[in-house]
């Protein structure tokens, strides 16, 4: 018993010094620390080992249930993450895995984002927050403002009203695109009469009341699988997300949705949202918006963007123009931690209207009373770090121009890719880049020839055969773990809309150099080589 | 021309800097994060400003809606945050805030987090998180097995196996509880014959299937706000969810709750979940978990528990009993950033049942392919950072019984602040602590007696005067920004019912030590005689 009062009393005092003393700077993580700030590109390149191990041997690592009964100490803990976590991430930051949204973060980020994580501000309440609130607020309004370009009475007037938000922050574009649409359903199914409203009474209820056969969201096929989790979550079914085709550069083609948008009507199904597409996932195409926003004013819905990856692209007065008749959305969501160099969990959501928060709004006794300017009374989460001050900080030291510079490059850069690819004897662009996202496959040059002349049926030989080569050939690459880039299946046009399996590049990185993009068709090239029947398959096919 | 082309040349170089080169350790950037790596309270002291600037003077500062045409030098832009963002936040960490359910950190989050921050992975997919998913499925197992204690057979079984999953990481219990709701939604309401199941064709045709009257959600009155927020986005309508009468330690009755679920099955209406709170935000109780696990099962419905804030109780052995019944749980709520001090942003929901994510499963084409382990394919959120790193660590580094002993003080600090409040002339307990919240109120000598022994309408007057002064204590104890307790008004048994406005507070800090707690009493007393009017003004009350 002694003993073990000895035992509390001195694990009492290492707890104490657990949330007072800091790391010595010579310890293992000061040390770690010290590298990271130093060069943190550096850091990833030492410690993340490009291996091509399996998941389910890197899951060997992470297989025991127990809440340790023993402390560890935070240097041994710290060579154990180096070793089964930081050795076995994902390079996101390189220069040459440019598969995927997730960039290199500016270096003034790493020290901010421990500002912000010391700070520990909760943005649910000004009582946790205080400042980030306000902050927050002016982020939405300059968000606004970069979107609808409201004069300054405007902003003054709306920016810090309790009652009014611009918008809302969140983890990411998926709570957003829910938000937005969540917003949208409770407007359209208001209180109204002796009904309270769906936000009270609930979707069955409503659809009683006002009498509509169903409710459905328009979007082109190439829309983000959040918009049908949105359906889901919100009570419409994702059968009700109606997907519009698109054309040869997949964008929603208008005479279509207007169509669709008649058809409905005449059955007395209510349309809840169109939704306009700003930078698709996997092609980086940007829909018609302002033939979208005609179609949603002469049929009086709500006309949502999601605008998650090109939003951004508003920053650069050269390219702007491709996302001309945003400002006619109801709502835009816009990812920060996409091309707006933030890191993971940086979500906007904007409203043209201020007031459009009032029918998602929420009150408690102990916060968010009414009349308090808390963010929490209307937004999904609760709870929310200050990532606002991320993004603030960003607009401030890289500007306006300087995220031009950004993005205008990341264009250049995939039109540069592009032509490669052109050129290349052996392989063959797919969806040529609007934005810095593009897709291609490797055709051999054996095969090039004859996909061209070749019949329907022999067509969709040769396009399955190269779909199973180019799923080799990014398996591959993926574990050899030099360079990424990512792969999906999309409906092409010039093969009579089938399915094709190709590679999508992302290429907003800054580092990515020409050199990054010659070295990986090389490396794809070598690769290829390497695919023991499929390639001789192929071949043989093409001689049919 | 050629200027703005050079222009273009010198932001572009800076702009590459940005990316490349970290802060030097004697810049700005760099002296302020050695200040907070070296002494965070210290920091956090030095450089946030107790003011009573109201929130509309801070406002001035965060005003303007242009996102800057001139980039900032990272200096000067620090300079501006410490100025106006810093030197304006609220001390979460500071021993003497004990208003909130945030709490002082660890030290070693503060490099961890930069780590996690520079790493940036997406756990939305393996793609980008390799590592990081089954390290996060092994934290949820770690989280299930405190909770469901099953066998490690069952671990080695279900933890990462590609089509389960024991739970879900996201931002914060809102979403925890939003996310445990809408699987019970989405599986009561399911495909059945010719009926496609809720997620494919919504809510209304579901209840037109199964000829349900509605659906409803029973928590006790004290549950969170979030619940109602889940059943509007679910939905279901607030007016659906029925609050049920607590008793005098504010837990659920469950003779009443058994009652209503009588009434209710009666009607047809059908009950989605019964909700138990295991720490209810404003006074800390726990509900009878098994009493109300017998409910739920006779009733054959869906039971969460909202363990957000007391989930963090299961890692005492001494206290845990407290929750038991909460392994009968479908689902259970627990926010790692608020009792496991991890920042802000981190929730978690358990599932007892591994194939429960199977209801709410999405997939797309070019990630969440059916069958890979992307940790996206069964979340409400999609792109999300790698905060269960964060958990992870802590539960090794802090350890079990590191956690236990953290609860147990702030558990025993909690009984003797109520001890001492029970013995101040001044005061009135009005919850006692189950964890570590309790509530009270000033009430001055004078006015002790004559509350026991008046009538009903002089002591609803009485407790309206006492109300006004304790808010008026409340406000100005803020705004002078020592020290900080938050306010709520709570019903109270012995005043008839009656809501009460009374001071909350939360002892989960580590470093708050008696000497703080009685300086918060003193403080209040001080206080209390500045009230010009409203003390005066209750004592010629009392002496009617």
């Amino acid at each position: 018993m002694a003993f073990a009062k000895r035992t509390a009393q001195a694990t009492n005092e290492s707890l104490h010094r657990i949330f007072t003393m800091a790391e010595a700077p010579d310890s293992t993580l000061g040390r770690i620390e010290q590298e990271m700030s130093q060069n943190l590109v550096g850091f990833l390149n030492n410690h993340i080992v490009a291996s091509n191990n399996a998941l389910t041997d890197i899951e060997q690592d992470f297989i025991c249930p127990h809440i340790p009964e023993q402390p560890e100490f935070v240097s041994d803990h710290m060579h154990h993450l180096l070793d089964k976590l930081v050795a076995q991430s994902v390079h996101t930051a390189s220069p040459s895995f440019i598969g995927h949204m997730t960039s290199a973060l500016p270096a003034f980020i790493l020290p901010l984002s421990k500002l912000m994580v010391g700070l520990n501000q909760n943005l649910v309440k000004v009582e946790t927050s205080k400042a980030f609130t306000p902050l927050e607020r002016q982020v939405l309004g300059m968000m606004h403002n970069l979107v609808y370009h409201k004069d300054d009475s405007f902003y003054h007037t709306w920016m810090h009203s309790a009652e009014h938000s611009l918008g809302a922050f969140c983890s990411g574009g998926t709570v957003a695109n829910i938000t937005a649409l969540w917003v949208a359903r409770n407007k359209l199914l208001k209180a109204d009469g002796d009904f309270k409203g769906i936000t009270r009474s609930g979707l069955f209820s409503a659809l009683q009341h006002y009498d509509y056969q169903g409710l459905v969201i328009l979007v082109s096929e190439r829309g983000h699988y959040s918009l049908k989790k949105s359906a889901d979550i919100l009570g419409i079914g994702q059968d009700s997300v109606i997907a519009i085709e698109t054309d040869e550069n997949n964008k929603i083609d208008c005479q279509k949705l207007a169509q669709k948008c008649q058809q409905l009507q005449e059955k007395n199904i209510k349309i809840l949202s169109i939704v306009g597409v700003a930078g698709t996932t996997e092609t980086g195409n940007v829909d018609p918006l302002d033939k979208m926003a005609d179609i949603a004013h002469q049929y009086q819905c709500h006309f949502h963007v999601d605008a998650a990856w090109g939003g951004a692209t508003l920053l650069s007065n050269k390219h702007k123009y491709l996302l001309d008749g945003i400002e006619r959305a109801d709502s835009v969501t816009i990812d920060a931690h996409k091309q707006m160099y933030v890191p993971m969990g940086a979500g906007v959501v904007l409203f043209k209207d201020p007031s459009s928060v009032a029918d998602i709004e929420h009150h408690a006794e102990y916060i968010l009373r009414k009349g308090s300017k808390d963010l929490g009374s209307h937004t999904l989460e609760g709870s929310r770090p200050g990532m606002a001050m991320l993004l603030y900080a960003s607009l401030h030291i890289i500007s306006r121009p300087g995220y031009e510079l950004l993005i205008n490059q990341a264009i250049e850069k995939a039109q540069y890719f592009a032509d490669i690819i052109n050129k290349h004897e052996d392989f063959e662009l797919i969806t040529k880049p609007e934005l810095c996202l593009l897709t291609y496959r490797y055709v051999p040059k054996a095969v090039h020839a004859l996909l061209k002349r070749a019949d329907e049926e022999q067509q969709s030989l040769l396009n399955e055969l190269l779909g199973k080569l180019t799923e080799f050939i990014q398996k591959r690459q993926r574990e050899d773990g030099r360079s990424f880039v990512s792969r999906t299946r999309i409906q092409v046009a010039r093969y009579g809309g089938e399915k094709i399996i190709v590679f999508r590049v992302v290429l907003a990185n800054p580092l990515t150099s020409k050199e990054n993009l010659q070295d990986i068709l090389t490396e794809q090239c070598l690769l290829a080589q390497e695919s023991e029947k499929l390639l001789p398959q192929l071949l043989i096919a093409a001689k049919l």
